[in-house]
């Protein structure tokens, strides 16, 4: 007689047709396992926005049969979103790499939060309920990036996390131990959640090592120059490689930028970055030193607004940029950044730095496995069933191509999106429910913003506003003809003006007020919807219409 | 005793320190000639906006002294304005290719404009005033290209246009003449204007030959595939290129959205696509033929909002994309365009198409001259004076380096900003004026929008909108506590709420009535002010404040 087995399933909740947020939830029956809790950044279609989070939705429905969250290392992708979810769910126990959670613990503080985190290692498993997560060393951007090995009484299932092939890492970081995917994949994985971020890309990543001997040669070429290199303020193996040859070079070296000062303070703590602490200078005082003496590693790659790079360019930050200084952009864009980018560049131009960037030389590699590196883990691997993770659609479906090219057949490869739950059965995975809540959520500084203010403010964005003032005597149910209109964003005709008074009048006469109190909620949506309507039709102009409708009982208007 | 010469100088009102909008006006005493006059495309920064123009104030200001408009080439950003000019200024005589003068005839009838439109042939000389105009053949990404030699009282001003170095190009150009380059080189060119879009990148261009190449390779290994390719209208070499594998693979073509089904058949009438007529298929009847026997070439490679290939990805085009069909993205992202591609492509293949895009393949060659390409012209001409051209101030100062390796000396290279003139004397270059009225100017379908409206958008769109209603007694100067708040894009607390009248309440008592008389617009003023001031330290939001004043004489309100 076979034990009695619950179902098995994931359910997705962000990171799958899309980069960013990832949100991942492992279901044992009513157990809910989470697998990072990653945030996104807002775009000029989210105006306003300061960060992008999943829909906790279900997860709140499910509260009591959470497990734990394990993340697989600190980027904000995969624990942006924590401290909002702590916030709604505050007991989750929270498992992951020290650096990841030192990240994690830094945002929990600023707002005054905490959580039950627990440090664990590579090689480490711990046991959540009915899954064992055994937490395995991968190459990555940031230092403590683990794959996940998940056992569940259905078998394995095994997540890459984000990864790539580093046969000469750097700094802390062990060299990736192949023979490890090789024992998980000889152990028989059902399930394979493998991330998709480069498979566009042919080939193999380049090492971290190669950004390494680049610096080397900058920095022997320009012993002359103050040399700023703005790179990921996570990436701590590259920091640590630049710090290490500006000591060599005798230079001393100034952290800028609040996330880079913050992660680069913790590195220092756990010895993840080893340093002459002499070397070290605070910002403000690097300017007491010989400029050719100096290094300042900084933020601002992205060209983000407020970052240290972009108000260096713009001549508003602490350190002045000058002629003769050198400028080293270590990052290539991430798509939709472009702009930022060259508009930081073209100011640290003007100010008359020399600015090296862009891919002609290697001051930058990427921390995503290439095509080859992804056919390596899923030979490796050999799963039954793949679902490829962390990609827009044309990711998923190349990378689910590359899975059938290697073999697994077509029925055993699934591309999710948000909001799917799939069921793992011994013999197929199946499709069990395409609408779990969830979906995107807007943050600001004061909490959530809706999609219908958004909404709102990309309209008032592309046509602006206008303001219909009416005078309502509710007692004779009349409007007065002397209706006020003001405007923002918007230039408005005497044409228009004179369209807007008729289709206001319009809307007021349609209200049937012989038999009906007049209904000041009703005027008001029949007004802008009247007039919206007639100035798309005569002008293909959309503004936002706010009508005010104001007492007029003693006829103080006619 | 030497004649008297007129001071010789260039006006640059556009297409320096930016990519786009170019115009220059080079200028011998009162003299002026016009070399291109275009546009640029609009970003989510210039919201509602369809269109940017140069700012054509110092042109208005001289119109009776321009002697003509010389367009190297068809592209947007050398004649998209060229409608707004006539617009304001009738009758300036236009010189260029046939096909860029067809693509401005087009624009103007659309506008019903008409202006003097004059045809030159590569190799053609005009005399403009004391101008002397030798278009000679380049090779660009769009035909009927031509750098410019302009004889001028103080020697030869060289424009390279935009252009690369083409040895075999195809279709009805000629290979590019470099003895033609050598020929005016060795007749002393005092000043050279050159185009830097592409100094940032080594080496040289790829042949269009090329791409041609690669189509091939897509249609022999996709017989059994409807083939869809978007690529740029104005690129007729390619398109020709298309046409002619299409034809030979026994495929009917059809074009697809409005401007690659103007120019193409603007093209055809001129012989500059040949083929045979009845493979050509309107595209509402491309459906009546079998799928892999026919090929759509389309709009839509840089992912703009309603063009054809957008429409295909959203499924809302006459062209149904479905499983089977082969899209190809032959283009490179325009930086900026990269997320609305991405997009598209994304769309695509959801509606199971493969889509090949990307520099993997040879899908596409850039129109502008590499690194090695610009120092060959710069050798050819050997300019006394250079000034680079068509580029962000990054690409300039790198073209302003490349010049100076190749030993012209620095003080005889300037890099020029929009509203400078500078002077060209025998001995030096001198900017004798940096405030020529100059910039942008947003066009919409109703003309232009100031650029007030787009700080107003732009402010909308981050911060919504709050309109404050309060009521006013005139005779008792009092201001009714009862203070209508409504809003759009911003949720408002219950705390901002009493803010925001507290401080309109400031705003009216800060007005010292007890000695004048109520002023709408000064309490308006000081009533936004106050509130917005008041919400940015309250809660850094900053929404506009539209307060609107009623009459409150009969104490209604009270």
């Amino acid at each position: 007689m076979s034990k009695k087995y619950n179902p098995l399933s994931v359910v997705f909740l962000g990171g799958v047709g899309e980069i960013g947020k990832n949100l991942t939830a492992i279901k044992y029956g009513e157990e809910i396992l989470i697998v990072d809790c990653g945030s996104t950044f807002p775009s000029l279609e989210t105006p306003g926005v300061d960060l992008i989070i999943p829909d906790f939705s279900y997860l709140k429905e499910h509260k009591d049969n959470i497990v734990g969250l394990v993340v697989t290392h600190g980027h904000e992708d995969h624990i942006g979103a924590i401290p909002y979810l702590v916030q709604e769910i505050p007991n989750i126990p929270i498992y992951g790499s020290n650096l990841a959670l030192a990240i994690v613990d830094h945002k929990l503080k600023e707002k005054k939060q905490t959580a039950k985190l627990n440090v664990v290692e590579a090689g480490d498993k711990i046991k959540l309920g009915s899954f064992e997560v055994e937490f395995l060393q991968v190459a990555h951007s940031i230092i403590g990036a683990f794959a996940l090995a998940i056992n569940t009484p259905h078998g394995l299932i095994f997540h890459t996390g984000d990864f790539k092939i580093d046969y000469t890492p750097i700094g802390n970081s062990k060299p990736v131990d192949i023979s490890t995917f090789a024992r998980i994949g000889n152990r028989g994985v059902t399930l394979m959640l493998g991330e998709s971020t480069n498979v566009e890309k042919p080939g193999t990543t380049i090492s971290e090592k190669h950004v390494g001997k680049t610096m080397d040669k900058i920095f022997m070429a320009n012993q002359d120059k103050r040399i700023i290199i703005a790179t990921f303020a996570s990436n701590v193996n590259r920091i640590q490689q630049i710090i290490k040859i500006a000591e060599k070079s005798g230079r001393k070296v100034a952290f800028s930028g609040r996330s880079m000062i913050n992660i680069c303070e913790m590195a220092l703590d756990m010895d993840l970055i080893n340093m002459d602490r002499k070397n070290l200078v605070e910002i403000e005082h690097i300017k007491d030193y010989p400029k050719e003496q100096t290094c300042i590693i900084s933020t601002g790659s992205q060209g983000e607004p407020m970052s240290a790079l972009t108000r260096m360019g713009l001549g508003i930050d602490k350190v002045v940029v000058e002629e003769g200084d050198l400028i080293v952009i270590s990052s290539s864009a991430i798509p939709g950044n472009e702009k930022a980018i060259y508009t930081v560049i073209n100011n640290l131009y003007k100010r008359g730095a020399k600015v090296m960037y862009g891919s002609l030389e290697e001051l930058h590699v990427s921390g995503h496995a290439c095509r080859e590196e992804l056919k390596m883990m899923l030979s490796l691997i050999r799963p039954k069933f793949f679902i490829p993770v962390h990609g827009e659609y044309r990711h998923l479906k190349q990378h689910a191509k590359l899975a059938q090219d290697l073999g697994i057949p077509e029925d055993h490869i699934a591309i999710a999106k948000i909001g799917d739950e799939i069921e793992i059965k011994a013999k197929k995975m199946q499709l069990i429910d395409d609408a779990i809540p969830s979906g995107a959520m807007f943050v600001d500084g004061h909490g959530k913003v809706s999609h219908e203010i958004i909404k709102e403010r990309r309209q008032l964005s592309s046509e602006g506003v206008i303001v219909v003032v009416c005078k309502v005597n509710r007692v004779t149910k009349t409007l007065s003809d002397d209706i006020l209109i003001k405007t923002k964003g918007i230039d408005v005709t005497e044409e228009m003006i004179d369209e807007i008074k008729i289709y206001a009048m319009k809307a007021f006469s349609s209200l049937e007020l012989q038999d009906h109190a007049f209904d000041e909620e009703k005027f008001s949506q029949a007004c802008a919807k009247k007039i919206m309507k007639r100035l798309d039709k005569l002008t293909t102009q959309k503004p936002v219409v706010i009508p005010i409708v104001m007492d007029d009982e003693k006829g103080l208007y006619e």
